[in-house]
């Protein structure tokens, strides 16, 4: 057995950032990253399967308490408004951790190999989320289509939310993207011909 | 060299969509599709790289056709028309080809194992999309905020296309999966307290 170490995953964590940002993904072994954290492989093992998990460690809770939140949502709550809620409701989660959350972007946003985990995540969060508006009642269509919606939204805001400079709240950011969809979506009702939606176009920017 | 054959490669997909249909996906070799084709497994390998991709073939020229359709769209169409558009200029493709796309549809849903195959398509055909509408003068917000709703309308609007027993066009079901979307974004704005998205709920129902 390895003997209890205070805050090695922490430590390790810390240990396997900072290797990342300073010679790449690709370049470091896990045996590097322990002795970095002072620590040793099987003490690496005991906490993480691999050193891609140091960056998805808090991946399952992290579903789990959207989808809890979700289903937490008022029973006359519209599909978006359950799934965004369930998004806003990660904002303490993720205001404790935002330096953690900013370097880890940046890694993956460096790293081809590590978006494909990134993108599986927020996959499953997605089909969970859809999963929860179905046992609410939505058609799978309305399901699908407002869990794909959030997840565009959650994307966008996430990702202005990691580069704020003013350190405005995840919640912002999502309200903000949110406003941004709705100008997307609708100021054009329906799929109109080529011409008016130039002229619509057109007058968009003129109010701009 | 293999002999010329006619028609191998439509062969060939027939015997391998036959056998998916009858025996399961995993059950088929491309032993199995060859014979039942009349054909040599070389023959098969001139043709496809695995039995996968029989159902995949196409891919490519379609993510191409897609691209070159949204490029095209007209310097000042917005974000959605573009990519809507480029959807809608499927139809064609996809109303020579239903019968086909509704066998494919059925094999993929009941085989995870396609599942992933058929999605890695998809985020590849948003990906391509939302670089289209960045270089169209999209920020990157906009672009993938535009490309992944229009994706999820894209989704559920085939979805739907292959389903309706009343054989009406892509362009019919991309149309009506907008207007549905446009419901679930629009009657709320901004993102508002639960009471008032109760109120919301209530009122749509009763409209209903």
């Amino acid at each position: 057995m390895a003997r209890w170490e205070p805050n090695a995953a922490e430590r390790l964590t810390e240990a396997a950032m900072a290797l990342f940002e300073e010679r790449g993904y690709a370049k470091t072994t896990v045996g590097d990253i322990a002795t970095r954290a002072g620590l040793t492989e099987r003490t690496f093992f005991n906490h993480f399967s691999d050193k891609r998990e140091v960056l998805f460690a808090g991946s399952n809770q992290y579903v789990a308490r959207i989808v809890e939140a979700a289903r937490a949502a008022p029973a006359t709550a519209r599909p978006l408004d359950v799934v965004m809620g369930a998004y806003e409701a990660m904002d303490g989660f993720f205001e404790e951790r935002r330096p953690f959350s900013r370097r880890r972007s940046a890694l993956i946003a460096a790293h081809p190999e590590l978006q494909e985990r990134e993108l599986v995540k927020m996959l499953m969060v997605t089909a969970e989320l859809t999963t929860v508006l179905e046992e609410r009642g939505a058609s799978p269509a309305a399901a699908t289509l407002a869990a794909q919606t959030a997840g565009a939204i959650m994307r966008v805001g996430f990702e202005q939310w990691t580069r704020d400079a003013k350190d405005r709240s995840l919640t912002f950011h999502l309200r903000a993207a949110r406003r941004q969809l709705e100008g997307i979506v609708g100021a054009a009702s329906g799929s109109p011909s080529p011409a008016a939606a130039s002229s619509r176009a057109r007058d968009t920017r003129r109010r701009r």
